[in-house]
């Protein structure tokens, strides 16, 4: 049986997973914000990341309908709002079609989810199924690579918009705002778990759950490079292959 | 193989099964409307429905997790809103509290549960894994009971105003909410299975996830009639015996 750590020592073990392996360690982020892309992967990122985005409120709705108290699910209800929107905001999932769109891509193919990579759809329902299968602690934790979002949104904004011509501030409006909501969603997230990890064990699976998310991120750029940057097999009906290369714009 | 219903004829079937089904018809009800009941016996429904309305958002949640587009997850949204509330608002479950706490019983050991009928439990929780286990078209069919509780709540307030001096309008302030709430709630859950409902087999799941439904509620009142109106069984640990027997009042 494991030590319990201390609620800082926990803190810092979940800093030290994200530093080894949050995927701005990725080498497709890394050329994506080095201007190291073409517009065609620059699309292939956006419309795949897409899906990711789309799947998010019913991760989000999930961790809400496990949480046994008002209080709590009113907190993660913002979640919702920020990614579905309401009357006066549009929400994220829109503000990522926009810079899907804006990259050139055709809305309804976005949308549609057709092209996109088999190993996304697999890492990316991985994590809604680990959020609901999961205990309550580990879906929670499962949320912590928002501690580590505001750095690689600042690089990634200023890289993008430095690079690449076909990239406009508009275009990348989503990340304004999860500036923000990042650090307030994530403060929340480890205030929770410091408070409810109280076991070695507990604590462990904390640690657990952030690598299994920390491997949905990275996977899903594994898929991209490996399709689109090296050695470029783009799986059957993926972006770029059949009917849809018309996308490639 | 059942031969597939018009649209309108759908909603006839479903209006027919909550004539023929729904709680108003049970004994329970009617003495509680015609001040058939004592204090103590008004106390145990309200504690046992408390913990039915305390769950209402978490099988809320869950249908917020699988409806796959943004603009019905943003309108059942609202459902969470009414009951968990938000800034402006405490919404139902405090507003349920406030009808207990009215009637004299003790917030805390409301809040608790601990002296609610297995069978309520059961009941509740039957509600809960259906919406997460059958057809998405089920799941939103087992909310229709809404369209046959504006008829319960008029009555329901009406008799136990005239009937009960230790209940007060502030005390049923929680049904003032949903009459305006339910309906709303109703015609879009109508209108989403007259349009998803397309075969004989859909139309017949949507009518016996309604039946199923006034099969949770029926059950909930036959719990309360069994132990506290006759024959009077109440269950080791339920309201009224051992050491909560204080909070009879």
């Amino acid at each position: 049986m494991m030590d319990a750590m201390s609620a800082a020592e926990l803190e810092a073990a979940l800093r030290e997973t994200g530093a080894q392996r949050y995927h701005h360690l990725h080498p497709f982020h890394r050329l994506l914000h080095s201007g190291g892309l073409s517009k065609v992967q620059v699309q292939a990122w956006a419309l795949n990341r897409y899906y990711y985005q789309s799947r998010i409120p019913q991760k989000d709705a999930i961790i809400v309908s496990r949480l046994p108290d008002v209080s709590s699910r009113r907190i993660w209800r913002q979640r919702l709002v920020d990614h579905d929107g309401d009357d006066n905001d549009a929400g994220g999932i829109a503000r990522w079609l926009r810079l899907a769109v804006g990259v050139g891509l055709e809305a309804d193919y976005v949308q549609s989810a057709t092209g996109i990579l088999p190993a996304t759809r697999f890492a990316v329902d991985a994590y809604v199924n680990f959020v609901r299968d999961r205990t309550l602690l580990e879906a929670v934790a499962s949320s912590l690579t928002e501690l580590f979002s505001p750095g690689i949104i600042a690089e990634r904004v200023a890289g993008m918009l430095a690079h690449y011509d076909f990239v406009s501030p508009d275009t990348l409006a989503y990340f304004n705002n999860r500036l923000h909501q990042a650090p307030r969603d994530a403060d929340y997230a480890l205030a929770y778990v410091k408070a409810n990890a109280h076991t070695g064990a507990e604590q462990q699976s904390v640690i657990g759950a952030l690598r299994f998310k920390c491997d949905v991120l990275w996977a899903q750029l594994d898929a991209l490079y490996n399709a689109y940057v090296a050695p470029g097999h783009v799986p059957p009906g993926a972006f770029l292959t059949g009917t849809h290369s018309r996308a490639a714009g």
